[in-house]
């Protein structure tokens, strides 16, 4: 049997930095400590852990030969905190009881999408929901793009550091087919917090022009962060929408005074 | 982001009974159901389990919510029992620190060859090592072809349930380039156990005409055994060089009285 030549390929370098994995309320230190694990295996070094179980997250971190990565991981209580750099939010899990309100690809089509944005020197995040329920409706409402396992439907449900390995071993594998070059930053994204201050803003004036009843605002809420990363807005798109709202905004006032 | 179609791709039905995974004296029984739950996750059932350490594999087993595949693996003394039906043995693990003595691919590079095998109806094995020690070289005689995930060289050395998952998802991701309808059987491979048998008629030979001393013959079996892998010997010809050597030894034998 021959044995061809194969680079090992992991991510490039510059590229490891801007790649974020999330995860969101972990509840079992082993499966923090796993992907951790994975995530040195393949080079990367971005953590960041949102409203982990106390105690757990306490666990994980002082565990005997806790990675570097664990240690220095960033905590913090909301998703959208913790992908607000981002620019594309990736969200993982199986969908198949779902039904997704976003595009949703399948995990070997995933690396073209992560590399080019990485090569803008834009931030990516991939958030990995809690080992029992996943990611939540709302959770999900912050990711532009869903991304799945390809796993067989009888048990289609992987375990959390089994699926964050998977994830990082495609990103990886697929590293050598990216450009080596940065691509020319031509329209650069918005990120996540841009949106959500957008989002927050464009609420406002909806609430001050009494566009709905108080109840449906959540769920006006939810279509409108949703709608605003479907857009794929650029950070100049993003800027000049805000404007115009917080003119609004302060013309609804004046007229009020 | 447009989502374009991709297929859920796992591994046909017909190839997953032949597809085997080996574990070589797993010691923690989180690591054996993790491995277990991979395989699950990816339509396998065939697991093999080398050698256990006696209270990890009852504990494994007995787990709540074990797979069923777990309860229905093979125990088996040694390596060479585990894989004797297989055609192709393929060894996994970080090579870095040691010389390999046969071909080493990476992991991309491996569902071609898998596919092949399984589309001529033959037995292939996909072999894990211990948590701690990986295969020794002993092990790896048993292989044809090592195989490598390509991780990064500061942290290269996988978690077990991780790495399963990884060669699994590999093998399933690829699973759609790979002929649909089985390759006409040209040429059958032998299995594993009969290049044990045939190594075992081959030895007696060498010991009956005094080929080397007493010393030696540890390290001439080893060498023997990769040999007889690296030559990919059809099952006809492993059948003709065993007829030579049993009539060589007859020969011996009946000169000898």
């Amino acid at each position: 049997m021959k044995a061809p030549h194969y680079n090992r390929s992991v991510l490039p370098e510059a590229q490891r930095d801007s790649l974020l994995v999330v995860l969101v309320s972990p509840r079992n230190p082993l499966n923090i400590g796993a992907a951790a694990r994975a995530m040195a295996n393949f080079g990367l070094h971005c953590l960041s852990v949102v409203a982990p179980f106390d105690p757990t997250w306490r666990e994980a971190r002082s565990a005997i030969g806790a990675p570097e990565l664990l240690i220095n991981a960033v905590e913090s209580s909301t998703l959208s905190e913790a992908v607000a750099g981002c620019t594309l939010v990736v969200g993982t899990g199986t969908l198949t009881w779902r039904k997704p309100e976003q595009p949703v690809i399948m995990l070997p089509e995933l690396a073209p999408l992560v590399s080019q944005e990485l090569a803008r020197n834009s931030r990516v995040a991939l958030v990995f929901g809690s080992e029992k329920h996943g990611l939540t409706r709302e959770d999900l409402s912050w990711c532009h793009l869903l991304v799945e396992i390809p796993t067989d439907p009888q048990q289609p449900s992987m375990n959390l550091g089994q699926a964050v390995a998977v994830c990082l071993y495609e990103l990886s594998r697929s590293a050598e087919s990216a450009p080596a070059t940065p691509a020319p930053s031509i329209t650069s994204a918005a990120t996540s917090g841009r949106l959500d201050l957008l989002a927050g803003v464009i609420e406002e004036t909806m609430q001050a022009v009494g566009y709905s009843p108080h109840a449906m605002q959540p769920a006006n809420r939810h279509d409108l962060r949703l709608m605003l990363r479907r857009l794929s807005l650029t950070a100049q798109d993003t800027r000049r929408i805000l404007g115009i709202f917080r003119r609004i905004l302060w013309k609804i006032n004046n007229l009020e005074r």
